[in-house]
């Protein structure tokens, strides 16, 4: 293949075209009816070079899934501030999330809905994703509840409960901005912050809701 | 295929045999993955039998989604009561959601999981049981905010919004119950209660979350 070194910048830019050629195709297409040909001509190379490059229609799907993934957790990352208070680091990481999900649709459609649905190992590498999500939202939501009660009766499963919800919103309304017209990220991420924080200060201050003239519904039991 | 009318209702019969067979294989094993022989075999019939019923595989997984998102619906439906306090009709549907998602984890694999990625004519029929459902919830935030205010200032846009962060988090959840050992389903239905209401009851007093000593974060702009 030559000398390595002189290429290898070449290489990666190079693959870089295809990832975004194959995160394109697979979100507007689907994994199924994508084809390597459309990815190929896309990114105005040729179908060996592809294959050469990335090996199988397979593990260029999974590159994109790393690729993607790493790039969404990133950017909420490195929008939220450890030392501030935690609806701060809330809110931060909510409009890092939807302004990601919007800038980004094709390699939001791969992680939410393409990778979800077809087997291993695709299925486990999106799952790790949003497993690192759900545990840091369960980490502010247990930080939260520990500084509003000194003895947070909040049990685990409750908190880990409400992280799912919350990611669960999240991935709902990513979704739903993207194709519904006129919705920023910015109103996205204040909806979710609205409906989430409102609700999660109440429980925290032990405000559950209940039935008119009845006990609040226990989240046990 | 001789006397019709001494035939009907064994043939019933053996559908809803043929489509448990299916919903559990496609739920388990995936869409791409499942074979008709393992569908055949479950249910106890020859693989000729289940084409000449049901036609082909793909026939098959539309009835499989058809049926489940048609029982999930009802029970939803049925459990509310029209008359009752609007915390009181969100609180009665997601009990009825979280108990028949539980009930039917394979149905619920099969309109989460696998009807929403495989392309149409699957991804239309499921997205239609969920716009029915997100109307029901937009409709119940919508009379609530009228009625707690004269001249409700949540924009239509923002309901909706909040339907699909209702909705959204009520699937995730369902999918996190159905995989948690130890979480029933109404410990399901009161996380997402507590987590909601308590929420949607503040927005619709007006109470929105603001970063501490700034204005509350418009939904809007």
């Amino acid at each position: 293949m030559g000398a390595v070194k002189t290429k290898r910048m070449p290489r990666a830019v190079r693959e870089q075209q295809m990832l975004d050629a194959a995160v394109r195709t697979f979100g507007r297409r689907g994994y199924m009816a994508a084809s390597m040909d459309e990815i190929a001509e896309l990114a105005g190379v040729s179908k060996p070079l592809v294959y050469l490059y990335l090996n199988s229609k397979e593990d260029l799907f999974s590159a994109c899934i790393r690729r993607e993934a790493a790039a969404l957790t990133e950017a909420v990352r490195a929008a939220v501030r450890a030392d501030a208070p935690a609806d701060r680091q809330l809110w931060e990481g909510l409009r890092a999330f939807f302004t990601h999900t919007a800038r980004y649709p094709d390699g939001w459609a791969v992680l939410h809905l393409q990778a979800r649905t077809h087997g291993e190992p695709f299925a486990s590498e999106v799952a790790a994703m949003r497993a690192e999500i759900v545990a840091f939202v369960t980490q502010l939501i247990a930080v939260t509840a520990r500084d509003a009660h000194g003895d947070p009766d909040l049990p685990e499963h409750d908190v880990a409960g409400l992280a799912e919800a919350l990611v669960g919103a999240a991935e709902s309304l990513a979704a739903w901005a993207n194709t519904t017209p006129g919705v920023t990220a910015r109103q996205a991420a204040a909806t979710l912050m609205n409906f989430a924080w409102a609700g999660l200060g109440n429980l925290m201050e032990g405000r559950a809701w209940s039935p008119s003239g009845e006990q609040p519904v226990a989240q046990k039991g």
